[in-house]
């Protein structure tokens, strides 16, 4: 989906990482306008990916469990640019919170997201949380 | 955005709004499972599409401005199928709840939208809600 | 803090759950309306208790992960009235919707409480989720 | 509402806003934790204050509109410590985001706070948003 939508992700670590996304048409709403979707797209695509990549090790995965956007201000063109700060690294969740800017530096929209950690199952593709 | 996505909107009224998605790649994180983006997207745009229909008439237009949205259940085939219901039509909000289930009926998603109603500007592609 | 704020707890289930609260000074803001925080405690009082309840048998403890609500309609006096619905229950988390409404049955806000589920520790006053 | 739980307000300004309340049995749940609904509280009452004294010389009120709050550390005892930062300053809507900490600094709760701004009315003591 990240493809889909055009996503770059520009760097990863434990406790930031950072992407961005061209204002096209794969991301717009009717009206011309980033549509609200792709901002908690790309907050849970970077908040996964930096979980993921700090717990596999411990064999360990992370599954999205909330995502919640709120939307600032409308963006028509240019870039999208998101930053994700780590806020809680727990046993069994991981808190993520990622603001987006405009070209300008305009904040434009808040994401929190949570992640769940748990052991990596032997192979497990239909259990819930 | 719903088109690259592969949404497809199966009904829309002032109270109630559903549509579906087949799980394809588009909509897929890199473990094959339904992206979370992917249920905010569809959330926001059912909720969008329906207020803005309803209220359009009387010279207002509707922008989201919040999406909070929960994980229940991995899907990683199939389709996803959402149903939209109005919890609250205020002045100046709505609020929408959405329920996402599988091909069997089972909850895989929810997602709380909130809509800013506001009158239609004489014209004003930037500004904030 | 239930008793603080005038808490009445109805009915528990593992499902549902109910309970009301006067609306007194105590869970008022200075406006004279309802406090948006009475709100959020009554909702996280009954998905907490209910979820408990449902789980201690099985060695597991409950514990409120998020809480998330919307204010719909400003209530100034009666009572508010509360209704709990499980809307998810997993093996490591539970989702709760509360509808709260005044006492012409008007709907005044929602409440989405995610429970996290574990394991009962032997001793443990200071984990974090 | 904020006297019956102690809570100290200790600085207000536009854009940001401290309070803090001891840990007491009026904020406590059954299990000697802090109740989830005293983070909301705090985060609601710091919010709505800060707004309202910013945009009332403006013929505006401010009301709560929505609170996510995120539990992420248990406390039991000393006091909780909060501090708001206003993210957004909109025509119709502020946004706030509250962190709470314990006595030793440690990130205990995490709160996002949407206010309404609305033109403040002749009067009228039971509109919805």
């Amino acid at each position: 989906m990240a493809e889909a939508l055009g996503f770059e992700l520009v760097e990863f670590g434990e406790a930031f990482a950072r992407g961005r996304f061209p204002v096209t048409d794969r991301v717009r709403q009717p009206f011309g306008i980033v549509h609200g979707g792709a901002y908690a797209a790309m907050g849970e695509t970077l908040a996964s990916a930096a979980t993921h990549l700090a717990v596999m090790g411990n064999g360990e995965l992370a599954m999205g469990q909330s995502n919640h956007t709120s939307f600032l201000r409308p963006v028509s063109g240019g870039s999208v640019h998101a930053e994700a700060r780590v806020r809680h690294r727990g046993r069994t969740s991981w808190v993520w919170e990622v603001d987006f800017t405009d070209d300008e530096g305009r904040l434009c929209a808040l994401t929190r997201v949570t992640m769940a950690v748990r052991p990596a199952p032997a192979q497990s593709s239909d259990s819930s949380t």
